[in-house]
């Protein structure tokens, strides 16, 4: 049987101002560190121990990570980074405020724009400052693969194939794995192993900074899943994530 | 022509108390936090960009990394650890006084294990709790290569495979390398790089948190050197760490 452990990164200055965020390079709040320290000595208390780690290249999810590390007391683990693990990219609605964009286009409309599967966003322009082109964490990249908006659909085909060729070898190799990621990838990767549907997964919230762990079969077939720590506060964390696109 | 930067970590907490460090795994005091983000500052004002970063597995040179990338904005940096990049063990003298040492030993005697190439301290006994036998992050190592005591001619000898096969050849491949380590480990690589003689090495001191240029030409062969920053506190610095040795 295999293990590996997802966390959604601490709150973010956006979370708290509940903008829309994607591929926005946002820090951590205060209470977003905390956070992602708090998981680190969960999971140090609860005796996990990892062989390598993943993150994104935003830095809300490598901050959590490093800061999980440090409580661990094992900042020497090698982290990989992988821009296919970054947030859904928003589109046009990055950097606009959640409930002021469900008060003008109201509560439904932003509803399918967070959660239906297959409806992205409006795209950003390619000559929006607000696009990726240019920022050397891509460059590496084909410029037609960096998206300008994504639906989950879309986020599912780009963390795919990191699950597939990266990931998924390493857990059979006997990889201890740690994720630090985003609310969205890491829905991607969850669908995917839980088979869940195109309509339920609208359901499916994480909460930031708590580590969820996955027990796999050989063929990597979830056995079991539970949250580490506080079970009271986890079940509030996630119902306040359910209510963030709502108007006031 | 290739430039690499190489930054030996910000202050320890056992450099403040003068004590010997070697693979014991002591963390950055304030100051030394300064002095690592300083680094970063001075890295980004001198517009310098990265693609690729090496520390060993011992947390105050990952912490320099860390916060000097922070700095920078460019945590999303691939950081590649290796243990070769490690501070030359201490043998017995890890966590003993330099101060106290020097005043049982000598100062002569504590110049010849801090400066000799080629005469080690005492080794560790292999039951010695300071040994790293045991330790997760040399778990994958012939446990023979793992040292119980080390002159810096034994550093050299496992720098230098880190040097062949990996960093001259990412080097040769148009990499940007940001290296963070240590005293001595750096020293074993300025020592090949400059071709200094063994003689020579003892006179070469590396200060805290001070980003080294070095601009190689096409075989790698050094071109010139400096250090980024102010001049003058460079200086004091290095003339610090040639004094720690010395009894009060």
């Amino acid at each position: 049987m295999y293990k590996i452990v997802f966390m959604r990164h601490g709150e973010s200055t956006w979370n708290l101002e509940n903008r829309f965020t994607g591929w926005t390079d946002v820090d951590l709040t205060d209470k977003g560190v905390r956070e992602a320290r708090d998981a680190g000595r969960v999971l140090k208390e609860a005796g996990f121990s990892f062989d390598l780690t993943y993150t994104s290249v935003l830095k809300r999810a490598i901050r959590t990570l490093w800061l999980a590390l440090d409580e661990m007391d094992m900042m020497w683990l090698p982290v990989k980074h992988d821009w296919r693990l970054n947030e859904r990219h928003y589109g046009a609605l990055q950097g606009l405020d959640k409930g002021e964009t469900a008060a003008k286009y109201g509560d439904a409309q932003v509803l399918v724009w967070r959660r239906s599967y297959d409806t992205a966003p409006p795209a950003l322009a390619g000559d929006d400052p607000r696009a990726s082109f240019g920022d050397p964490r891509y460059a590496g990249l084909d410029q037609g693969s960096i998206p300008l908006t994504e639906c989950l659909k879309d986020t599912v085909a780009r963390v795919m194939p990191a699950w597939d060729e990266e990931i998924a070898p390493a857990i059979r190799a006997g990889k201890r794995i740690l994720i630090s990621a985003h609310g969205n990838s890491l829905r991607a990767v969850i669908k995917m192993l839980d088979g869940i549907s195109d309509e339920d997964i609208v359901g499916l919230n994480i909460p930031n900074g708590q580590p969820l762990v996955y027990e796999l079969d050989a063929d990597l077939k979830p056995i079991r899943h539970y949250y580490l720590g506080d079970q009271e506060a986890i079940a509030a964390a996630v119902s306040a994530v359910a209510n963030q696109g709502k108007a006031k």
